[in-house]
């Protein structure tokens, strides 16, 4: 299977070629197990779902610790047809999916519940898009009974579900959301935005 | 059908909040035809995709015009099982879906070529994802041939298709791709990024 991310880090700031940067670092724990390719638009990053996302989280975190507004945006997807095997994104195996909703539903949630704390406040939402099966809103309608059982769960919008707390749980939702709906070797795809440090109400 | 877009404006300076704000004059042209509603993460806009693109394309182009590198993303849908159907979103007529793929790739050509030219150079990328079917790759491999002969293909990458030139034309794509291809009043999403200013070298 093939997975992997289009990731675009946006600080709001005149110094945002220096905090992107500076955040990369953050990446470097995780390099020996992704593959990445930058254009002016974003990085690619290929490897499997639970080095993907933390991976995220950390380079999104040490962007946010500046204090900045700083928002990441990231197109996640797996077993696109289109796209070759590739090894580096061997998964671990992931949530059995002969179970009932209700017990993937809590399988999550007690991933979601180990999570570090990263001690960083996010907020975020995502659209989940399970391809080439005639019966996606179920499996959109289970994620999002497990987003809302999350302990992460901010409110439905329009098009999306929006999440809010600190980084660890987020992102381990983002993730459980990714590997645990839609069929387990089919083509799924994420569109995921984060925020930190708005000046905004909420 | 409901149609609409959530849709984020990312100007990479200290004047952010300066520049969104001066930006959202554009919206004024367009705003009898479009329910806007905003919050911390995102704007929704809902009415039909012939409103949404030149009014996201005018929104852009106002933060671009400060010289700054500002980003744009949008997550677009329309025929969302689980949303109401919405009077604002009716759209107009649009390409014949019978027509052999080679016929719909001309009109949506022609349909790029007319649009009219903004003097703002813009980079792009999008993903389309047509929901609920089974032959999913079968219009996205369309929708990829109509954008390769688009005249604003800049390149294939993983998990999307980067476009490049003047933001009119540019946008003009965008709104062929989600219109032209999927089942006409099914479930399609899109998730777009658009870029302006950026310091990075191509």
């Amino acid at each position: 299977m093939f997975s992997g991310a289009q990731v675009s880090l946006y600080p709001m700031s005149d110094d945002f070629v220096g905090i992107i940067i500076g955040a990369l670092e953050a990446l470097d724990p995780w390099r020996d197990r992704l593959r990445l390719e930058t254009d002016s638009l974003s990085t690619l990053m290929v490897g499997p779902p639970e080095v993907l996302f933390p991976a995220m989280r950390d380079l999104f975190c040490a962007a946010a610790r500046t204090g900045v507004h700083t928002t990441m945006h990231a197109t996640v997807s797996r077993g696109c047809p289109g796209e070759p095997d590739d090894p580096i994104c061997t998964p671990r195996a992931g949530q059995p999916r002969n179970l009932p909703l209700a017990d993937r539903v809590a399988l999550g949630r007690d991933a979601v519940a180990a999570a570090p704390r990263l001690k960083q406040d996010i907020a975020a939402q995502l659209s989940l898009y399970p391809l080439g099966v005639g019966h996606h809103m179920d499996e959109i309608y289970g994620c999002i009974a497990f987003l809302k059982d999350s302990g992460t769960f901010d409110r439905s919008k329009n098009f999306c579900t929006a999440l809010r707390g600190d980084a660890g749980p987020v992102f381990e939702t983002l993730s459980q959301a990714f590997t645990g709906f839609g069929a387990e070797a089919g083509h799924l795809a994420m569109d995921v935005t984060v925020s930190a440090n708005s000046p905004s109400a909420r």
